[in-house]
């Protein structure tokens, strides 16, 4: 990097005076406090330590706890000071990033609008007069005016991803359990995720990577299964809603998302209309179901004792959240195992659903008139993913004819985050990022590469292409005149071969299992040098087949030689 | 089959006449009507239909749904005639069992000791003075006096597995989802299952084999997962209840389990004491907590109804479960979901948990005066298998010492379920049986044959020896020198190689593919012939390392060589 953490820091604190946005912080750290931090992070790297997020600096809603600072939820009164920072947090600090301060947010996490709190209204970065979005708010303002490199937010109906949407940033929401909920201020314990705010999608995911993983304090935290899918599609087809549902939006909005998907479409994405009405009503039930007393049973003792800083349309969600019955909850439970059930067959052909994150850009002044109808539109489009068990991630999309930022969000069934980012990154022009270090890494030599006939099964497998590369010079390559074409690679005594040209791959374990059950004869898997003297799993073909192969290591490679046999495709 | 589908149901009906146990029947068919549907299985049979189970006769608890006949769930206001089989029975049928009727149970499946029924209280089969256990009591006597094959029962508390210990017989519940609950009455919808009863564990894991699979009816249906574990330990450890906990049982059924304790420890077990307290906790929230709603979302609005046919007892039940409060409800998931991860800690080392399936074996006449408390009781060691997202088989232990049956229960981690029946199976000393087709066959040959060095790669991955094979004769053996010491396979022309004897193991997808992520150069795994003409996944090696290698190919196997080699271990 070429800003040190203490340079960081100090153009953090510049950037905040700078902008005179008080009500974007509800506890920030002194400078001297985050300093001594930034010299520790320095020290440690020149001990040697690796530290990706060395000096990043990160503005944490507060909902989340960091030791020692108060952890409010959005209510003075609520206030507690944690010993212990959330994990979530933990796993940035330890890897080098430094903590700002505690944002403002929503009263208990509950609103899409960044105006219930007492800490005052968290105003949108570049037109005060509107809505910042919520409920992580203070945290999409420090990212959007440049405070901070990371805004830590949470979303359990959109609050990582409308504010987001609002502001032309970047908001991740990984499938729940990813990254572990232990020290956050339940909103709705079953159903919040810790999300990721940044300028970029890159800074997102690389923030995101490092919060991913199971951790004993969260009883519901959940690992990368064995089949998690490692990357979209090469071409991409998405599902985007018919225009009956698009009719939600502001007429700015739907411009926008239309000008969106033309230009998606422009850039190779195939869409597939679909009637997403089955999300939309499930997604309901977070707010006018019995699903609604999870919040009740996360504060509402709190809110029924009447604290003095209540945000009194938070307190009377909270308070009517405690009338539902159990059994009304179970069957709401089982309308949502259907619904998940037809979300995932609706999504079932293609990569990935594209939304409009969020309907419109009200004034702050319009939700004041109308706090509870205006926040609900907001969570159209967002409601459902949670409940669902979905990822998404909210990327800026084409801008509106005003050149406002709009947002559209990707979102996938559970555990496809990457397939998600992947799918964002096409959107918004940006080179593809690993958000997961999942998986097995396979060298194809033959048809298995890119544009080769056997290259579907990868692309069915969700195998993540990791890039071209060429063995050490201790292979040979065979052509075994099968049909369809194969080359074979055979190991012999190192400078004996030539090094020949492939392609890394990255598998899921389950997938690596199900490719090699799948090799016909005489194909194999085992470990192969490669010329920057890694070992990795590769082809490799039975003796008896090689021997009736014809050598064609001198050509470097199977794409070389059959661009040269213009005919070998079809050789038997 | 010596005998004919047409013998067995004359057979069974035979039974029914001479035990005259009517309670044991909800809806009994017709002889003809049975034998119509024999006769059918025998012209399938001889139009060359694989039928697996045919001619297996088959009682089915009458709260799960076969089209035509009706469906009471124990009470005969309730009852409907759906003309759609459950999918569970469906498949049974499609294999050739036959459906002899529909069997007595607790009233909506709510109770562990078969009294809770207006259509009789259904007797012990070896003692009439003493309950049969509940709730699936009419297909656990059918099948312990001998007149159906197979009993399907339900689970939720314990239903499964109670009445299956007091007959001394078998009986299968599958980890939640696996077996689908399309067409059954909900008990508790998120935590019911479909159970097996039979005389023998082969019998019993051979039908309930034929029910797993995912269903679109069942939203909640689940797959294996791709590292589901196919075998237990070799030598496997079971954790066992300390002595504090074992105070719940009676003194016949204590002696009886202390005595299965150290047949088991006799047999080869080795045995952890694990404080089972933490399990015991969970298992309150069934009846104690706001779970219980679940009968009520179930069945509430008929039994508020006041119909004429309700059990006094189920009825007060789910009247009860009107009551709790949504929040509550959340606040028992979050429990629940502690107590999982508790759960999966506590048998993070062993192959199961062993336990007494139940307490104690009550007269009806005790049950009547005390129908609550008794019934809590008998499900201390039941009820927290399902909340708690396990699976777990009952078969029977040591007799008590006045000769009666006692049944103990394998519990095991969800999807665990072929562990739990191979422990069974050898606590009962029967042979293994397999309860799930998944899985991957590989073929090894040298290092990792049972009893050498790297077979513990295999039983780390829970992989099933699936028999001794040998190769074709295009095969020969090479010591390859290296250290530890491994042979290579390598395949010639048919003819100029031998059998090389191996052993075939079978592993899940998953776990395959770290397997070979984590072989050793110059080892691969390819397609090998064996000599029954197979092609199965099977250890080959590089060509360079089998020619610096020694062709021990007249040994005809690794297990040969080393033998006839004792120092070949070492060798460098």
């Amino acid at each position: 990097m070429t800003t040190s953490p203490t340079e960081r820091v100090h153009a953090a604190f510049e950037r905040i005076d700078e902008v005179d946005r008080p009500e974007v912080w509800i506890t920030l750290r002194s400078r001297d406090d985050v300093l001594a931090d930034a010299r520790a992070v320095e020290a440690r790297l020149a001990d040697g330590a690796e530290l990706p997020l060395a000096g990043t600096v990160v503005a944490v809603k507060d909902n989340i706890d960091v030791a020692g600072l108060p952890t409010t939820a959005g209510c003075p009164e609520f206030a507690y000071t944690p010993t212990v920072t959330a994990p979530a947090i933990a796993r940035l600090i330890e890897r080098g990033a430094l903590v700002l301060g505690k944002t403002n947010l929503d009263q208990f996490a509950t609103g899409l609008v960044g105006t219930r709190s007492p800490y005052g209204a968290v105003r949108c970065a570049w037109d005060p007069e509107r809505i910042s979005g919520g409920s992580s708010s203070g945290s999409s303002v420090a990212v959007a005016l440049g405070i901070a490199d990371i805004g830590i937010g949470t979303d359990t109906a959109g609050s990582g991803r409308v504010p987001a949407a609002f502001h032309g940033i970047v908001g991740i929401k990984t499938t729940l359990g990813l990254v572990p909920t232990a020290g956050v201020v339940p909103a709705c314990v079953d159903y919040d995720a810790v999300t990721v705010f940044a300028a970029d999608l890159a800074t997102a995911t690389a923030a995101t990577r490092h919060m991913v993983g199971t951790h004993r304090g969260d009883p519901r935290s959940r690992a990368w299964p064995a089949t998690v899918p490692l990357a979209a599609s090469t071409a991409p087809t998405v599902a985007i809603p018919t225009s009956v549902d698009r009719t939600a939006l502001s007429p700015e909005y739907r411009d926008a998302f239309d000008r969106t998907v033309k230009s998606m479409v422009d850039n190779g994405f195939d869409t597939v209309e679909v009637d997403i009405a089955p999300l939309l009503d499930a997604a309901l039930l977070l707010y006018d179901g019995a699903i609604v007393a999870q919040r009740y049973a996360a504060v509402g003792e709190f809110v029924d004792a009447g604290a003095a800083g209540l945000d009194p349309t938070v307190a009377a969600i909270v308070r009517g959240a405690k009338s539902p019955s159990a059994h009304d909850y179970v069957g709401d439970l089982s309308t949502l195992a259907a619904a998940r059930r037809t979300a995932i067959d609706l999504l079932a052909d293609v990569d990935a659903l594209v939304l409009p994150t969020t309907t419109e850009h009200p004034t702050i002044a319009a939700v004041q008139q109308d706090p509870i109808g205006i926040n609900r539109r907001l969570g159209t489009f967002t409601n459902f993913c949670n409940l669902l068990d979905m990822a998404a991630v909210s990327v800026p999309g084409e801008r509106t004819a005003d050149g406002h930022p709009f947002g559209v969000m990707v979102v996938t069934p559970a555990f496809a985050d990457q397939v998600a980012v992947d799918v964002a990154a096409r959107i918004v022009g940006a080179p593809p990022t690993t958000l997961s270090d999942e998986g097995i890494d396979v060298l194809v030599v033959g048809a298995h590469l890119r544009g080769f006939p056997a290259a579907s099964q990868l692309s069915e497998r969700r195998a993540r292409f990791m890039g071209d590369v060429t063995t050490s010079d201790a292979y040979r390559l065979v052509d075994l005149h099968t049909d369809p074409p194969k080359p074979g690679l055979v190991r012999h005594e190192p400078g004996e071969g030539a090094p020949i040209a492939g392609e890394v791959h990255r598998m899921a374990p389950a997938h690596l299992g199900t490719f090699l059950a799948a090799l016909p004869v005489p194909m194999g898997l085992t470990r192969v040098e490669l010329s920057d003297g890694r070992w990795v799993l590769g082809f490799c073909c039975s003796r008896d087949a090689s021997e009736k192969g014809t050598d064609i290591t001198e050509f470097g490679g199977w794409r070389a030689y059959c661009a040269s046999h213009t005919g070998v495709k079809k050789s038997v």
